[in-house]
């Protein structure tokens, strides 16, 4: 690390360039929703969307340690879970769909979700399935 | 069904026979900590001992829409997710081996999910892990 | 059970029978709201409708052991306290008028859920609850 | 109110009678276990202690718009959902038997809050239940 | 407390008294928008209102023990955890800017809870932050 | 950036470098032990161990858009509500001293959150502050 720049500095060169390398494993992963996410928080909070391209994928999604399919798996279980977080399960629905997970094996995730987090949860995020797939179906209608 | 007995009645012939259908399918995932669990439930709260083994497993967790790698990876996020939940991690930790997911796996998916639920859920989960990799070192010390 | 069809197929005889019962207990306590949710999951999880219907009423909600206004009672604790279940609050809401709890009853234990869960809780379910009050005031309104 | 005491202030003659009121309160319904988690509080947050007894049984439990088997339902259901409040389930399930929920009653409870917030939340309370009972059988043991 | 009401009774004199104290506190704090949720509660569930005067605002916020500036950073902590309050984060996002917080720190707050509480709920919170941020900019858009 | 490794190789020079600055904010802020908590998880998941150094302390802990105090305030707040993050609390309730809040501060605080996120989860919050204050007084006794 050859600059002088503090490591919280998010426009320093090398974490433009963690950031740069973030949102392209961002772009893969989530598409053009994830993006959109990231560049919506520009003006409002751009650490977090830093952190979210940074670190999130930069760091996190990038390891070899997992599977991207294992990956989506865990963050399903963890969004239906947690409850509330709509916007972020229709991200990460899409990205199921963008890593190989079949909408039957997402549905199903979300039926055994039920068992450890309850039908309510299991209930909302399903709806949430319902509209990303079909966005999927029908892109102009969304 | 020809039976008579209410639905409700968790000792019909009907419901024996899902409940050992389940307890069978239980063993093979969670072992004899899973086993274990429901049988303390016998005296305290046998309905929901049989709903564990009848529904739980008997029901869900044979479906075959989703594989048992996929469960487990979706029960380790909601489980991470939900705190509070260490008996649990214990078990489903234990079972996620048992399908073969790996020991390094099984901690990426911890740090994975710690982007989703923060930190301390995912601290909490591999002091967890942590246990049930030791015992399985050396069964004789837990 | 004469049935050779596995415990998991949702529309064996068994299961359908199992379903059928479940929605009889389903519409006596939650009413066409109730019905509503469980149809409108044939299309995207037809085998989460089932178990909603087949487990959570035919199973669960028909067991003698507490009564339908005990369990509502304990339904909207664990709604309440869970957040983001509007949805489920709104049909739970509803089901609680049906077997008998007042409006003041319902409005004084969302009163008494804010002790334990937190006044903002408390208060989104209170929405909720005006809601479904005006809709039976004025069901061409909703 | 005659008194020139500022409202905050938990010593005033005012609130000295709200809290003794709410302490009658507390100690009919949670017993001893109660008044000594109140007492374990004199100090180490003091106000915590008078607003425990004060407003949550002074003001809100002692309502007259929902009898105490109901506000102790709703109870079970918010602390099950919760999860990581085995103390306070501890105390409440205790109230719950205090005023006349049955033992049997309780365990329903908690396997049909298992419906709503899963099945792990559902045992560590049935497991706490099963402590209780055990303490009651034999006061001394405990 | 010369008065012969029941404590229970949101009407005394004495309990009058306590919410006119709480809601001027309120008042000073959340503004228009706080009043406004006291007030949407009086054909509702009026205890639930008066508590929220009284007790949230007349008993705890006015504690001389913590700065108002403090009690707010608390505040965006809590509600940014538990999701599912958004309509709480906007009176309070909007109560942090009275009791003299930045926008900037603000955002900072919601960046820092992403580290204990995950990505999605500082995501969520931060969307609430830019409406409220907005309506400042522009109150006749709101 | 002039390393060709991997962004997502923890034992790179700039991540080394990232780690060793976020090891020395870590140490400020939560003292012995939350470098025990680093240093714990070396064997089990180094990888999270880098990123609650290099990301939760260097990256996040380290900007200069919030002080350190309303940091720990913010903390509090969170970890009180998600609930089951008692070593966590441990920990942060030892670093809100650390930063110069006062133990009667830290009390006054939990109590406000329990207008927030109940009774309960306060009340737990206090008995971990109550083993960091006690462990303060007598370092010798833990």
């Amino acid at each position: 690390m050859t600059s002088t720049a503090p490591q919280h500095d998010i426009n320093s060169p090398d974490n433009l360039a963690r950031r740069r390398h973030g949102q392209s494993v961002l772009s893969k992963i989530d598409g053009h929703q994830g993006e959109a996410v990231v560049d919506s928080l520009a003006d409002i909070n751009p650490a977090l969307g830093h952190h979210v391209a940074a670190f999130v994928f930069g760091d996190i999604y990038d390891r070899p340690g997992l599977d991207a399919r294992s990956r989506q798996l865990v963050t399903l279980g963890v969004l239906t879970a947690l409850g509330g977080c709509e916007p972020q399960l229709k991200v990460h629905i899409g990205a199921a769909l963008n890593v190989g997970i079949s909408r039957e094996e997402i549905t199903e995730a979300l039926l055994h979700a039920a068992v450890f987090c309850g039908f309510p949860r299991a209930l909302n995020a399903t709806f949430i399935a319902r509209e990303v797939f079909a966005e999927r179906d029908d892109p102009l209608a969304s």
